[in-house]
C-alpha cells in the first residue's frame, strides 16, 4: 500500500546557519520560518537564549545544503536584524521513508513511516490530514491520531501473522 | 556581628502584574527591569513563552504591593508594547533577615542570612562585594564565594561549640 | 482617520486556566491554540516547564472570562492529555484601542493604537497586512513595519505641530 | 476490568507556592522535587525564568492543599536558597479516574483513564510498567506504549460494537 | 555622515566553546559574561538546557577566534564549575558596518548600519545612547528608538529622492 | 588522600548527535537519557526549541566518541520519533580528575576535583553521597554540601600552611 519512497542515506555536506537575535520583533519569526522553508531550507528552528546584559533573545537555526548557503544568507540578512551569522558543518542521516494509506471512519489518512536498515522504526499520521478530519467531523485531534496509529499497527501485525 | 535586621512576616496584599509581549525588542528588557526596581517593584522577572502563531514571546512579571499598582501600570504601558495587562493576588512570606560581616583575605564581606521561626535557614555572600573582591584581587569569583561561605560556617560552628 | 474604538477598561472577573502537560504530542499545540481562540479565549500561551522526573513539559495557559469556564474546560479535557486543570482569578486592564489607516507605497495599512488615560502609549502595524504587503511586493517584512511606523509617527507629529 | 476509582471533583482551596531562585545549585532540584512529592505536594514543577541582572534562574512551583501550607513552606525554606516565597489561590478541577488492566505480550499493563461528565476523555499507559516491560523484553519503550494504547482502544471499541 | 567603517567579510577560523553547567550558582553568569567579553570573546550566550536527572542547567557558549582558545579555556575553567568543555569549528560572516549620527530632540544619537553586498540591510540605534536619552529626558525608551529609526529612514529616503 | 586519577586531556574525535523532536511524548525523555548513558554516551542533554508552526519541541543532544556513532544512532532511531539526525564534529577538553574523601559528621563523603595545568580549579561533593547523607540524617541537602565544601577547603588550606 506504499506509494512514495525515499532511501535511507547520509548527506555529508550540510550546514547549520545560526544567528543570535536580541533586537528583533518576535512577531516576525513565523514569517521568516515559512519563508526559509519555501526557499529550500531542510529545517528551521529557534532556540531561546540569554544574551549580553541578560537579554532574552532567540537563536535562529537553519539547516541547509551547502550549495544553498549564499541564497539563504541573503534572506537571513534581509529579513532578520542580525549583523552577522555563523555556520557549522553537519552530516545528516535520514531514514528511508514510505507513505501508507490507512482507512478510517473519516476517510483515508496517510502515515509516514521511517526505516533504519530496512526495519520500520517510525510511523506518524500526517498532521494536516488528521487536523482536517478533526475539524470536519468535530472530533478531538488526539482521537484521530490514536485511531490512525492503532489501525496502522493492526494492519502491520495482521500481515506478519499471515 | 549583625547590624541590620528585618523580622519574618507575611504580607497578604501583594499583586503579580503580568504582561505577555510578542512584539517588543528584547534589548529593552534590562532597561525596563531596572526602571521597575527603581520605582519600588519587589521583584521583576521574565518568563519565555510561546504565543499566538508560535511566536517566542516573553511574559513580564512584576511583584508589587497593591498600593503601587497604578504607578507600576503606568510604567508598563509606557515602556513595553503591551495593549493590556493582568494582575493576580498573592501573599508573600518573607524570612527574617540579618546581615553579618565576615573577615576575609580581601577585606570584610557581608553575608545575608535568612531566619524561619528563629532558626537560620539561609546565608548568602553579598554578590556585589564578592564581585568587587574578585576583580580587585584577580581571583575567581567562585573562590571568593566559597571562602566566605566556609568562614561564615566556621564562625557559626565555633560559637555553637563554645 | 480612526474607524474602530474600544474604551480603556478593567475587567475583574477573568480566569487563567492552567494545565501541565508532560505526555502530549507537541504537534497538537498549534491546533489547540487556534481552537481555543476560535471558542472565545482572550489569550492562549504555552510555558516550557520541567516536570516530575525532569520531563520537559509545557504548561497551557488560557485567559478567559469567568462565564466561559465550563465550555473551555470541556475543550481542554477533550483536546489535551491532562487529567486535571487549575484556575486562578485575575483582573485585566485593557487599553483603549483605535485603528488608524496609514498610506504606504504598498497601499493602506492599519495601525492599532493603545491609549492609557487618553494618551497614546502604543502603536503597532497590523501583522497580517504587513505580511501581505511584504509577500505581494517582494520586500522584507521588517522594511514594511519600519516604513508604516515612521509614517504613522510623522502624521502624528504633523498634527501636533499644526 | 476497572479496579480503582476516583470521582470527578473540584477543589477550591488549593494554593500554588512559588519561589524564584537565582543562586541555587541546579543539582538540588530533583532531590527537592522528590521530597515535596513525598511530603504530599499535589504537583511540583520548575519554570526557567530570567531574573535581576539577566540571571537564568528557575521558579519553583508547588501545588498544595491549603492545610499543608505551613509544612511545605518549612521544607522550601530549609531545602532551597530562597529568602521569601509567595502563594496564589487556585481552584483545581480533577477528572474522574479509573485504572484498567490490558493484556499484552509482555504481561498485563495498566491504563489510567480520565472521565469528564462521565465520558472517557483521557487514557494513558502507566509509565513505570511500560518502562519495566521495555527493559525486561529489550524492546523500544514507544512500541510498548503504542501497543498498549492500541489494545485498549480495540477493547473499548469491541464493547461498543456488541 | 558615516564616521567609522568595517568591510563585510568571512572569517573561517572561529570556534564555539561550549560547557554544560548543572551545579553552578546562576548569580555568577553575568559576571562571567562580562569577563569573557572583556577578554576578547566575539559573543557570549547561555542556553537553558535539561541535563542528567532532569536538572535545569545552562550551556555556556563562547564564540572566539581560534587563536584565543587557550586563554578563554583558562577563564572558563577558573570561573565556572565545569570539568570539561568542547569546541566546534564555525565560519562567521559579518556584514559591513557603518555608524551614522542622527539629530534628535535629545541630541545626536548614533545608528549602526549593516551592509550586505553593498546594500543597506540593517540599521539599529545605539542602545546605550538611547538609554541615556530616555533617562535624561524622562521619556519612554521605545519612543526614543522609534524616533531615531524614523528620522534615519527619512534622511535615507530624502537622499534617494534628490 | 586521593585514590582515583585521570589526566587532563584533549579528545579530537568526538561527535554531537542532534535530533529535533516535535511529536514525541515528553514522558520518554528520562528513559532515553538513562539508556544512552548506559550505552556509553559521554553526555546527554535536551534543549527546548520552537519548531515548524511554532511547536514547542525539544532537541536531543548526545555527545559521543566517533566510534560509537552507529550504535547510538540505532538507539536514537528506535527510541525517539525522529526521521533523521545530524552530527557535528567536536573536540573535548577534559580536566584532570581526582577523588578525595572528606570526613563529615555523617561519615566520609567524596569530593571530585578538577585540575587544569596541574592546578586545582574545581571541586564538587558527590551528589549521590550527599543525597544519601541528607536522607539518612534528616538534614537539608544544601547543609551537607556546604559542610563538605567547607571541610575540603580547610583541609587544602591546612596543607598549604604547613
Amino acid at each position: 500500500m506504499a506509494f512514495e519512497h525515499r532511501v535511507e542515506h547520509v548527506d555529508e555536506s550540510m550546514l547549520i546557519i545560526q544567528a543570535n537575535l536580541d533586537d528583533m520583533n518576535p512577531e516576525h519569526t513565523s514569517y521568516i520560518t515559512d519563508l526559509l522553508f519555501e526557499q529550500g531550507a531542510n529545517d528551521v528552528y529557534w532556540i531561546p537564549i540569554i544574551m549580553k546584559k541578560g537579554r532574552p533573545g532567540v537563536m535562529l537555526n537553519v539547516l541547509i545544503e551547502e550549495s544553498a548557503a549564499e541564497r539563504m544568507e541573503g534572506i537571513i540578512f534581509r529579513e532578520t536584524t542580525t549583523l552577522g551569522l555563523r555556520y557549522v558543518r553537519a552530516t545528516c542521516h535520514r531514514l528511508g521513508r514510505e507513505f501508507y494509506s490507512v482507512d478510517t471512519p473519516w476517510g483515508p489518512i496517510h502515515v509516514k513511516a521511517g526505516f533504519h536498515g530496512g526495519e520500520l522504526v517510525q510511523f506518524a499520521p500526517e498532521f494536516k490530514e488528521c487536523e482536517q478530519a478533526a475539524k470536519s467531523y468535530g472530533i478531538p485531534l488526539k482521537q484521530v491520531y490514536d485511531d490512525v496509529r492503532s489501525r496502522f499497527l493492526q494492519s502491520r501485525n495482521g500481515k506478519r501473522e499471515q
